[in-house]
This record gives structure tokens, C-alpha cells and sequence, in this order.
């Protein structure tokens, strides 16, 4: 089944141990859909400026991904620069320009409104709601945030985690909204508020999945090398989205290999800078990966 | 098989978000100890204070831990006092009185000189070296260390690693011991050491095994409330090497085995202060916690 994906298509600068790259093509709407596309058609909502490469067009139009509610409008294209240290965990924001996506307002075409699959990636949330607002009848919505929501629209955020299936976040993010330290406090808490799943990601530590009274816990694979760890959480949420579209039949089998599809997604998001590596693989690759995957965490 | 393990028997003051103890029975043997005893007989070399208390003795001695090797000397116990925060991970150190383990020279009683499994937790390598050279032919040696040896006796750790077959440490002192981020890279500069196994320990993140170009993950057994992380690692540990000397065969399948074993041990240690949880469990509480753990990492 075709996925709506709505987020930033964007222009990061990026610095980390490894190399710098500049302008090269970011946004979590572009790394959710060159991931979901392995396994689910994906149409995006975004906004781009005038100033948005042609080539970075071809990328998403090779890919097949669904352009029609991608908006070019008068402006130049957000930019966010950033840098990584050694341990690759948060970076240092050097400079963010929302430009086009300051008054960015979603509106889905037509085509877009009988979306069964939703993924509002890590946007304003009233925006998150106002997307959502115009799809007849979502099957199954997920949605990410980040600390900048959580301080400054909780209101809207809470609305919204009623209103969603899934809910993505990561440690620092869930323990903010909750004041809990403790994960599992914290995910039981988010059950509460609305979402019947909670999927916390830990980067190199891998990803924690709540739901109901299941838990799921898989460690990250691990890599030789890790280039820049960009668009890692919405790569993963890309795999994991597309898998569970691809099956139609959500229960705790599809939930955790979902998680483990999103997991190896999300190693090649990381292995280079930017897409580079990411649009270069093929169902091959991933198919090799889920199984060396399977591989280290069996006993 | 037996296991021989030379390391502290401590008293610990210690404060967590969860509360406070003042002079409880701590120390690295004390806790591999406590935690190997469910799967093999456990032969102890340790040394305390005339102040320790008899009442902590007994603890040993009701649990049929083999206390021949431990010497009780002339002034006090070895004492460790720490804070721990919100977070659970490294301990502020309040005060350290090494008191009779300053002067600590461990010698094997005879019986333990044909002890064919053998942990050294964390003491000065030096001595670490020295209780293995009184072991006549050891099968299976393991070893922990800690920061402070790495800056302080990186010479004699480096000798001990090419005598031992195990080498356990946490994710910080792997990181610190090879001047590498990438924990997979790290590992493999250990292997090349000397030791033919690597578990890396990352507390609520789970575990790594290095062997070989075998690698294992697991992550952390979930748990609603710490009280008291003290000893988790030593209590992997006890676990890992009980399960090992019970199965005799070291192999990957066995390895793994040792490790969520390991894993499911610390969680009873980390459940209450001190060993207050960790001496009240049954094997059948262990292996309950084993099948919950195969539950929520099957996928």
C-alpha cells in the first residue's frame, strides 16, 4: 500500500570526523522516502525553493517516489547546517534557514486523501494535524517529534498523539516528554496519552518497541565506519513504515521484523554522507543485511 | 567446574535517586561470586577487615561459596563510598579507604592451584598476573579491569591480556584502552591483544561478544526500577563464567548463552541495594527471567 509521507525535503551542510559535504539533499521526508520505497509506493508532501537542483528531483523521480504534492514555490530551499563529533550523537546546529518552509502549508492533493499509510515526520505539530486532518481514512498513522515541539507546542503534541497509531522518538525525547528516566516507565506512559505503539530508537543501541504489554528490544547492527548519521531515525522509520504497508496485517511479528527492516535501513543512511549511499542499494543488499542481522543476535 | 575469582569484598555507602546504604557487603568477588554460585561451585580469594561483619560471612557460607582464600587481616575493611544520579551510569566516587587491600598479596591456597576456571575482577593487574601464575593449567581464563589501570598499569594489563582467554570491560574503557570510537573497530584491536574473546558491556544497552569475526548482541533485559546498579558487571560476569565452566564446551552457541545468562543476573542486582535481591532468588526465578528475555528479543 502507497504511504503519505509529510516532512522537511531540505539542503544540510554537514561537517563530522569524517568529511563535510555542502547543499547536499537532507530533510527527514527525503530519507523516509528513499527508504519506504523498497518496499511500499511512497507519495511526499514537502516544499522545496526555486533554488532546488534538478538532480536532486531526478533522485526522488528515479525512485518513483510521488512528486505531485511536492510544492516549488518563490524562495530559496531550507538549509540546515550541522556538525558531529566523534561520537556521533547529537550534533551542534552551526546555522538553520527554514526559508520556503517557514510558511510552509501543507496541502495534499487530491490523489494524496485516500492515503492509508501516514508517516507526519518531525514537523510542527499543528502541521502534523492539519495533514492528517485531510486523509478520509487512515488505516495506520505514525508520526516523530523533536525536543524543540516537546518545550515549545505540547498542547498540539498531545492532541496529536491521540489522534496517531505509532509514535517514534528517542531516549532524550521520550524522557523529556514524560520526566521519566526510566524507558519503560516512560513508554507506558506514552501508551497512555493515545499511541498503541511506541518505537524508541537508540541509535548504536538499537531500538525499544511498546505496545500493549509486549515489549521488543533489538540491538543496532553494527558498522565498521559511520560517515554521518544524518536522517539515521527517519530512514529507520522508513523501513519500518514501508514493511508494515508492504504486510497490511499489523501484529507482533510484522511490529518487530518492521523494526529490524527499519534497523538495517538505517545502517545505510549512515555509511556515507547524505543519500549517496542509500540510493545506491538494492532489495539485495538489505536482504544480505537482515540476515547477517539474524545472524548476530541469535542464542 | 569450579571457578576460581580473586577480587574486593567490600563495604559499600552507597546513594542512588532510590536511596541510601551505609557499610553494605559489596565488591566485585562478592557480587561474581553470588551470581556464578546458581550454575558452579565458586573457590574465593579475597581479603577483609577484623571488621567484617560475621552476619556478612555467613552470606557466603550459606550460599557454599568456597571462602578458604579469604584472609582476614590485621585493620579494616576495604571501603567505597558513591553516588549515583538519575541517570544510573558511572558513580560520583565520594571517598575510597582501600584500608587492608592496600597491602593485599594473594596467594592460592593449594586446593585452588588446579582450578581450571579462573575470573580476575578488577584488581591491579599486577596481582592480577600474579594469582594466575599459581594456577597450574587453567582452561578458561577471564579478566576485568578499569579506567584507572589502563592510565596507571597500561604495561602490566597489556601482559595480563595475552594471558587470558575472556577480557570483559565496559564501553568507556574499551573506548579509552584502543583510542577508538567505533566499538566494532575497538574490539578487534583487543582481539588482536591477545584475548580470543571480547565482551563489551553497555549496561541498559545490552551486551557485545567479539570473537573470532563472530560478533553477538543482546540488549538489556528491561526493567521498571534500578535501585542500585553497583556490581551489575561483576554480576554479568558471574553469570557468564558460571554458565561457561557448567557447560564445560566453549562455543558460539554457548558464548551467547553464557552472556544473556550474564545479562539476566544483573538484573536481579540492580533491583535492590546491595545483594539484598541478588541472595534471595531461586534458579527458578533466573530461568523465568530467561524465558521472558527469549520472548521479547524474538523476532
Amino acid at each position: 500500500m502507497s504511504i503519505l509521507v509529510v516532512g522537511s525535503v531540505a539542503l544540510d551542510t554537514i561537517s563530522t570526523p569524517m568529511g563535510r559535504v555542502k547543499d547536499a539533499l537532507g530533510g527527514s521526508a527525503t530519507y523516509f522516502s528513499l527508504s519506504a520505497r523498497f518496499f511500499s509506493p511512497v507519495s511526499l508532501v514537502a516544499v522545496v525553493g526555486r533554488d532546488f537542483p534538478k538532480s536532486y528531483l531526478d533522485i526522488f523521480k528515479d525512485k518513483g517516489i510521488n512528486l505531485e504534492g511536492l510544492r516549488v514555490c518563490e524562495g530559496k530551499t531550507f538549509r540546515w547546517e550541522g556538525q558531529y563529533g566523534w561520537d556521533f550523537s547529537d550534533p551542534q546546529t552551526i546555522a538553520t534557514h527554514l526559508n520556503v518552509f517557514a510558511s510552509f502549508n501543507p496541502v495534499l492533493p487530491p490523489a494524496y486523501q485516500n492515503s492509508e499509510y501516514v508517516f507526519l515526520a518531525n514537523i510542527d505539530p499543528e502541521l502534523q494535524i492539519k495533514v492528517l486532518n485531510q486523509v478520509f481514512h487512515p488505516k495506520l498513522v505514525a508520526c516523530d517529534t523533536m525536543n524543540y515541539w516537546i518545550e515549545n507546542k505540547p498542547t498540539h503534541l498531545l492532541k496529536l498523539l491521540k489522534m496517531v497509531d505509532i509514535f517514534l522518538l528517542n531516549e532524550s525525547e521520550i524522557r523529556k516528554l514524560t520526566s521519566e528516566t526510566a524507558i519503560l516507565k516512560a513508554a507506558k506512559k506514552i501508551l497512555a496519552l493515545g499511541p498503541k505503539i511506541v518505537v524508541v530508537k537508540k541509535g548504536e543501541h538499537g531500538i525499544l518497541l511498546f505496545s500493549g504489554n509486549n515489549i521488543f528490544a533489538a540491538p543496532a547492527f553494527l558498522l565498521d565506519k559511520i560517515f554521518d548519521p544524518t536522517g539515521a531515525g527517519d530512514t529507520f522509520a522508513g523501513g519500518f513504515m514501508g514493511y508494515l504497508a508492504k504486510c497490511k496485517k499489523i501484529n507482533q511479528l510484522n511490529l518487530r521484523k518492521a523494526a529490524i527492516y527499519g534497523s538495517v535501513m538505517a545502517t545505510f543512511a549512515v555509511e556515507d554522507f547524505s543519500l549517496r549511499r542509500l540510493q545506491n542499494i538494492t532489495i539485495g543488499d538489505i536482504n544480505k543485511r537482515i540476515k547477517e542481522f539474524k545472524k548476530f543476535t541469535a542464542f
